[in-house]
């Protein structure tokens, strides 16, 4: 079974937004055993709409379409499924009750025509109900090609594939299983890894497919499986997933599902009832914003000091004035004061601090571009790592941000075992 | 001039990574008026790539390709690239010098074998330099279409994109020019400002094209013009955005460029020389992650108080454990108070201050799911706004981000007029 994803939006071909629903349409469908073929960002254009369509009629099984199904003139993929399909519009009852209930009574605006006009479906469509929204899910099919509209407000869209597009797949469609597993590594680039297990991965039967993730410091490998009998994929890949072990143990940190490490960190601490908080000056809080993302952190984080200037390092942390003047500001002194200050501060078991100068400019403090130190207080010991993340700016931010949870990890970690 | 981008990697299929080198390539290109038709995601498949590349044979003047040129089995577009021009791969001795010289001189390892193979290219292509990075870029033309190869890597892409690939085609091709001019509207929904304007928009001239853009609780509304005549362009886009702000002048908030608001108010900011701080709970530091990532963000961002836990709020922010008591943690009085509390902590002009319950569930502090106080402290008074965003969580989070940032653009604007 296989699908393209279609994305609607001027704003996206001139670079105005990123396209996150595609990834999360596939993310969905690929779990299910939904291959998808490939991924298209067009323009609000009727032709090449319809010229994209036509492409893919008998192709693939579904095409997913998102974006153009707002109440504006510039959105006309309503009007182009009716073209396409030889329809009309008419009136959906339950979705225009739907809109007048969410506009009047939740909203309490009067409602106008434009809202009204969200109603209009075309006339041989599945209405998909989308309950967070006023703009519904259209399922239609032509030939051997089901065609599904969604909104492009990604909650919206979001609310749709997981209620009720992928319950309907999977009550309507036979399917392949699709496993993947993912092996993080840490600490070695891909070329080095990639030599390490070249045998390895030359011995790899033909199902498995082996993928490179590189990002800065870390390479996740990507093992994917694909058949019809479930408990033989999953016995091989457990094989092949203990011989690379066995090769490359001392880089492991860990295998993922689904989860990114952020959302890995919270699980760990929740089991083991251990809370953290942050202390952070070059990654401005991007560490804490990410920790406090997921549901239900409160349970293990407390909160984050964001020192961005020295002056605040001194007045709230506590740092020593003294400290900072001895060693500066980038400095293991003075990341491990900061970490330490944070854990006493906010009462926690771990505390990350960074510090470090992102550039693009040598800045006041005079340190290196790209240096930036990380601490992270235990329970027991206070750990100090140095490094340099080179250039731009954003890598640095980013590579500081996730060295920190990996360090982190690491740590929970040998408090598990 | 009409460009397509094309992005291959499974791992994008498979919706493990949402691709962000699109977004950024269109825009550089968008910038110099070239025009994108379309973007392609694709597997990491031999024939799939090279049909996707005759599909587009003399279709566009340039096509960009991203990823595929890891030293890894699973990158195989540099081989593709030689199927497709009948060509091969030879060592390019400037490559060869530049990956050694960053693996034996910068990162201090011994070269392996798969480094050196980086610096295999196709004999006819021009190289394009990447000196943040091992894998070069590389420019083919194949009759009236040019194929550029670039690695997938974020930053080793833009490199190339600002540093070779824009100065090259301003240097070899006349383009027309495109101009986009963004109106920043707030507080009222798309099919009410639809209403407001219809008048005004189905009076625009036909080489005008009108994008609306919603998020929550804000529009942007795009007016596109394409054309040789700048001069003429400019003035009929300054007419009708003086014209369509006589109607809406109530909800206009700004113009953008290419400035998103994070990056406006720090220009803003340190141009009248003010400073920020934030105490976030429900924000959880995101609000200070955005302030800190634009370069130069230390002439005005100082840091942030993270109090996610109520412990956080009165231990480093001192808000009376009495307050918090007599009218709860998502309260007007204790969100005045953590604004107030940052701007003295950290000695700043202006503090942002959020509180609320970003949800799933209700949680210890019983607040209504998607409730949320905001507070900015200004040099003169504490201004409070209440707002219930509703749910899903992210989508919570992220409108009482962008609410803040809203709140904060608008005094910062009313102490320049």
């Amino acid at each position: 079974m296989r699908a393209t994803i279609v994305t609607i939006g001027d704003e996206i071909l001139i670079g105005q937004i990123v396209d996150t629903n595609s990834a999360f349409i596939a993310k969905s469908l690929d779990r299910i055993g939904v291959e998808i073929s490939e991924m298209i960002s067009i323009s609000d254009d009727k032709s090449h709409i319809v010229n994209t369509f036509l492409a893919l009629q008998n192709k693939v099984d579904l095409v997913i379409i998102t974006g153009g199904l707002g109440p504006t003139k510039d959105d006309v993929t309503k009007k182009t499924f009716c073209d396409y399909f030889e329809d009309e519009l008419v009136v959906d009852a339950a979705v225009l009750a739907h809109v007048t209930q969410l506009i009047e009574g939740f909203y309490k605006r009067e409602i106008t025509q434009i809202n009204k006009d969200q109603a209009l479906v075309p006339s041989k469509c599945t209405v998909l109900h989308n309950q967070v929204g006023t703009a519904p899910g259209m399922w239609m099919k032509k030939e051997n090609t089901v065609f599904i509209s969604l909104p492009g407000v990604p909650y919206e869209m979001k609310y749709l594939v997981e209620n009720e597009i992928i319950p309907k797949v999977v009550r309507e469609y036979e399917r392949p299983y699709i496993m993947h597993k993912t092996i993080l590594t840490y600490g070695q680039g891909e070329s080095m890894v990639a030599e390490r297990i070249e045998d390895w991965e030359n011995d790899l039967p033909d199902f498995l497919k082996l993928a490179y993730l590189p990002s800065p410091g870390r390479v996740r490998l990507r093992l994917s499986a694909r058949g019809t009998d479930k408990e033989m994929l999953e016995r091989v890949i457990e094989e092949r997933v203990a011989s690379l072990d066995a090769i490359i143990h001392d880089i492991i940190v860990g295998f993922e599902d689904e989860d990114t490490i952020d959302v890995m960190i919270g699980k760990m601490l929740k089991k083991q009832g251990k809370t953290i908080a942050t202390a952070e000056s070059c990654t401005g809080g991007a560490i804490a914003s990410l920790l406090a993302a997921t549901a239900g952190a409160s349970a293990y984080f407390k909160g984050s000091v964001v020192s961005y200037a020295t002056e605040a390092k001194i007045d709230v942390l506590g740092i020593p004035d003294a400290l900072i003047k001895k060693h500066t500001v980038v400095s293991a002194e003075v990341v491990s004061a900061m970490a330490l200050s944070a854990k006493r501060l906010m009462k926690t078991d771990y505390a990350i601090a960074t510090t470090g100068n992102a550039g693009p400019t040598k800045g006041e403090v005079n340190a290196e571009i790209g240096a930036v130190f990380i601490a992270l207080a235990t329970p027991t010991e206070v750990i100090v790592e140095e490094h340099n993340f080179g250039q731009p700016r954003e890598k640095v931010i980013d590579r500081a941000v996730f060295s920190s949870l990996e360090l982190l990890r690491k740590e929970i970690l040998k408090n598990v075992l």
